[in-house]
């Protein structure tokens, strides 16, 4: 799955997709729904609700893209789109502290198993920030639940637009002082990764064939030469050649 | 110097003032100086320069809080500044890497001896961010350079405004999810907590008494009954009750 780094200069700053590159959001999100309905006998067919939860996601980013409304926090995007599936599945309407105990399951999610030590390995070298579609709320309180070496929080937010709108890796990359040029995205998404690259970007994907689940058809392999393709964060290290400890 | 607390709720956050607060901006910048200095054979009184260029800090802010210009980042008013000061010492114009290198010092500053220990124990029980003046890119390498184990980079940048105007306070809160009084500002300026506490923050004295050398004549003491009064960071874990590892 590796290809041999092809890069001019060495970044100076890593900026991450989080949803999907660096947690499972969808094995989490089942758990926590599984959990939540088992403790108040409510049956439903909870990988479905996921998967449309996750579904919503793009449309409801859509709105703000187009300018059609205002900048909306992520955390209020997903508590729309879980009323909308609550109706849907017939479930019971949750009262207050529920709805937030769903809606914050995305604060919990849980980092792939190649991420605590490759993140660990590749901060000592570089900058390492988020540059997710979250806002800063929920991934800090992600990156407390899981241990993620952030060095800052940067994407959607602090631009007010979502990926892939090309403000987004801009403001990003001059929130840090730094070109474009010395930023490297690393993302499991080849539409992320390609936004990114046309802006000035490096690029780094790494490969979550099950990201989708067992039947995932998207983006199982780099669909571009990227700058750099791996399967795992210690093996992004390894082509970055961050030393092992 | 510490009195027991006194809060009605424990906050969920604390939000660090940084330069005097969290680092010897003082002595860092003077050592930083001298060295430059040797190394060039340039002669000059190197602690007032330090001491002129924090001093011209409050003014190079005003234009953008007056509005009468835009946000301008402090990495860029620390580099106007220092421009004044080589005129005035009679320094020699410095290249572009060198003024570089003079710009950055405020990047390598140390914190105070009590600061790791303090913001270790403290980070086990609450979100950390800063809520300083510095920009983010600023902000990230201090905290890399020095260990600091920040949540998240808040404060002037994201809100597009220098304290203590209001809406730096309410920005950092509302990019947290929380409302103000689940933040506490710890800070070694009583200007500082109070304007925290206007817009509803807790507050938190930590005093920094030689932060401006040996005659120090402001900011000795808390002038107001904060919600905290300490005089080390340590000390602030023990009043907030975090445990000792």
């Amino acid at each position: 799955m590796m290809t041999s780094a092809n890069r001019n200069r060495e970044p100076k700053a890593l900026l991450f997709d989080v949803f999907g590159t660096v947690v499972d959001w969808r094995t989490s999100t089942i758990n926590e729904l599984r959990s939540y309905g088992q403790a108040r006998g409510i049956d439903a067919d909870w990988e479905a609700f996921a998967d449309d939860w996750r579904g919503l996601y793009q449309p409801s980013m859509e709105a703000v893209r187009s300018g059609e409304r205002g900048f909306v926090r992520l955390d209020d995007l997903h508590r729309e789109s879980l009323r909308k599936l609550i109706t849907k599945y017939e479930i019971p309407r949750p009262g207050e502290k529920d709805e937030d105990q769903l809606v914050t399951i995305w604060h919990r999610l849980r980092p792939w198993p190649d991420v605590p030590d490759g993140l660990f390995r590749l901060k000592k070298k570089f900058i390492l920030g988020t540059l997710s579609n979250g806002n800063i709320g929920l991934m800090v309180r992600l990156a407390r639940h899981s241990g993620l070496p952030w060095d800052a929080i940067l994407g959607a937010e602090i631009a007010g637009d979502y990926k892939p709108q090309p403000q987004v890796y801009r403001a990003t990359a001059q929130a840090l002082n730094l070109d474009e040029s010395e930023c490297m995205l690393v993302a499991a998404h080849n539409g992320d990764l390609d936004a990114a690259a046309a802006v000035g970007y490096q690029t780094a994907f790494v490969a979550r064939p099950t990201e989708y689940g067992p039947n995932q058809s998207q983006d199982r392999h780099a669909t571009q030469s990227w700058t750099v393709v791996t399967d795992s964060f210690t093996g992004l290290a390894d082509l970055l050649d961050c030393p092992r400890f």
